[in-house]
């Protein structure tokens, strides 16, 4: 009986260990979506930042640096990093194509640990024209940081200006 | 000694248990991740059948049936699932507007055990013309089944034919 109670013993300080873990497993569950949110809007923000500087290449910061990268809209698909640096740079060449840019009605919706999509709006004031529409963002979490893997972009068919 | 014993091979059998279980989670991921794949790429070939019978409502299985369901393009976002039917079948009031769908160039990435994209081609022949774009869709799992959570479709600027 002795040895029964100590074989149980050392297991249930094991099982408890095992469900403490797990428990704070799921606790932890719901803060960390809320970093995860929070994480992911600074990296809106920064690109927002960016763009509003006239600098691309920062902007560029919050795509994820890979040949694997894709950017879809009603031109097709660009794929790698540095063609989305690109077609951005040939679309968007001086501050004055560039304007001034706001994202507005962000969602983000946490699809797991390291991954996540939002779908939110863009707005481009220029002297010109004031083009705008909706994007969907795909980011997964690499050791750097929230990034984004794939974006689709696409502009209103109706110029809402 | 051998109450030491006893109960260090007490937590030692839970422990290798815990091993064996965390083992073969990992060599299933893999494995889970194909058969993910193959689960996405069947409700799509359903959805394409369905629309190329002309039948609106059994392709609209592919979605979640939720009122969260998004569907962004350039007409902006449309929300819910009933909204996103009768946007379909406004477009697409019978077959001769539905025309015959294919769907190309499917990259199924998946995020995670519960989460996926599609990056993908779409493409409508119809008497009168031949429209085609690219869409992302994110998939989650439910109970039962993959089910596209977010849809984002664009038409080619270009008509390709």
């Amino acid at each position: 009986m002795k040895r029964n109670g100590l074989i149980f013993g050392g297991s249930a300080v094991v099982g408890v260990a095992i469900l403490l873990l797990l428990g704070s497993a799921f606790l932890d569950a719901d803060a960390s979506e809320r970093d995860a949110e929070q994480q992911i809007r600074a990296v809106l923000n920064e690109q927002q930042a960016a763009w509003n500087g006239a600098d691309i290449t920062a902007f560029m910061k919050g795509y994820w640096s890979s040949p694997e990268l894709t950017f879809a809209g009603s031109s097709g698909v660009t794929r790698g990093w540095h063609a989305v640096l690109e077609r951005y740079r040939e679309r968007y060449g001086d501050a004055q194509a560039m304007g001034h840019l706001h994202f507005s009605d962000l969602e983000v919706h946490v699809l797991g640990k390291d991954a996540a999509f939002v779908l939110g709006c863009w707005h481009l004031k220029r002297e010109k024209d004031e083009p705008g529409g909706v994007f969907t963002l795909v980011f997964q979490r690499f050791p750097e940081g929230w990034r984004i893997v794939h974006d689709h972009t696409s502009a209103d068919a109706i110029d809402r200006k």
